[in-house]
């Protein structure tokens, strides 16, 4: 006789990807364009034959990029990582790269699960534009920003703050408090000195919050408003009193922490 | 009685541009698709009010980009140089722009006036692609390649040389001898150590010439052929002894000479 079929276990496998937002409506699958999950999920269905659930760590606007989004699904296929990686590169359109793939615990979950986020903004602060890099930067061209003033502004921040005024839909979440680690606001050394990096790092963000912290900072570095500006902002607890939304195609989602 | 009027004199406007070359068919205008010439003729037209002729240093092939090349155009316009330049970047894509304007002698012609011009080609050395590089770099993922190889490879064509074993469509010109003054292989420092740059400057090229140089510096690089294969090349005069041509998202027009 032959043995019982052995119910196959279920794998959650975890995945780590690089992608440029330019041709997409966003991380999360919708109608109205091509998104980074969607075109995950086709893939990943593909390898496995069966259609699966890709549940990233959070959405991404359309136009926004990642460096290491995390994402994961829940497979019976036996395929070692590495096999996944492979097979799944090499179905994705090359604006999407899985640059690493784990077996995770049966509990992990890539939003619930993470600890901390890291965000950064590119600022192109430069009379004319660069072509090569309008679809990753926003083009500041209005003065030189002072970056000095930008950082210390940024410190405000640093802690734990209800952070309502810096959130482009509230109220939409049961709590706007979140923690920010860190907050570093840096122009790049020659030949790129006109490039500005604004970095974040939270355990969450509100929905257009690192958009919305280099909108005010920018009001700061051209000199409209003051180092304790952003202090009196995030006091307020009113959208209306933080600088513009920034555009998206200066964000990139740089990696997501899980311990 | 008034005057007669006065016939307005022939001026030459010398534009310098820079663009991405992935959204059109070439420089050159044509049938199958956009073309830089055919974009920034049609701006122009719009603003001096009549169809004008943009004639550039030389075309450049489908994907390939350019931070310096050079177009001049004949007008009555009376527009000062800083204006012309404001009204073409208020009316071009994103994807092109003029990053210098200035009135040039009646004799000026981009072509026949040109004395050197400077390439540089980008290879992305590294297993995986970078999302972001793709459209300006091609992705060598078969091991890491001998920079300084391929740089001590390529000296061998610096000189006055025969250089028909590097052209595509040979023949096609009346002489295929070029002047090649400084050829450059350098490997980016970190953190950009997998970003390879060839840069050559000569005083003028074949067809694909820059592209058959790094295919050719490639299997140097990767140890398929020794230094002296490049001098061989040269010598026997034949394009099936050079190596591949490698794709144009790597190529840029650095800048073009005219003293």
């Amino acid at each position: 006789m032959n043995p019982e079929p052995r119910t196959p276990s279920v794998r959650t496998i975890k995945l780590t990807l690089a992608y440029d937002g330019t041709n997409y409506a966003g991380w999360q699958r919708q109608a109205n364009g091509p998104s980074v999950q969607g075109t995950v999920e086709e893939v990943v269905a593909r390898i496995v034959g069966k259609r699966t659930h890709v549940v990233g760590s959070g959405r991404t606007d359309a136009g926004v990029h990642a460096i290491g989004q995390v994402a994961a699904f829940h497979t019976t296929s036996e395929l070692s990582p590495t096999k996944f990686q492979r097979a799944i590169n090499a179905h994705l359109p090359h604006d999407i790269v899985v640059t690493e793939v784990e077996e995770a615990a049966p509990d992990f979950h890539p939003r619930r699960s993470a600890k901390r986020k890291r965000y950064r903004y590119v600022i192109f602060n430069s009379r004319r534009h660069d072509v090569f890099r309008r679809a990753y930067s926003w083009h500041f061209c209005f003065g030189k920003l002072d970056v000095d003033a930008m950082h210390r502004a940024a410190q405000h921040w640093c802690g734990t703050h209800d952070f309502r005024s810096f959130e482009s839909r509230w109220p939409q979440r049961s709590s706007s408090v979140r923690t920010v680690f860190e907050a570093v606001c840096t122009r790049l050394p020659p030949p790129d000195e006109r490039v500005i990096h604004f970095e974040v790092e939270a355990d969450g963000f509100l929905y257009n919050m690192v958009r919305t912290m280099v909108g005010t900072l920018v009001d700061v570095g051209r000199g409209r408003c003051d180092e304790q500006w952003p202090a009196e902002v995030l006091q307020l607890g009113d959208r209306k009193q933080a600088g513009r939304t920034v555009p998206p195609q200066g964000l990139f989602l740089l990696h997501v922490n899980y311990v």
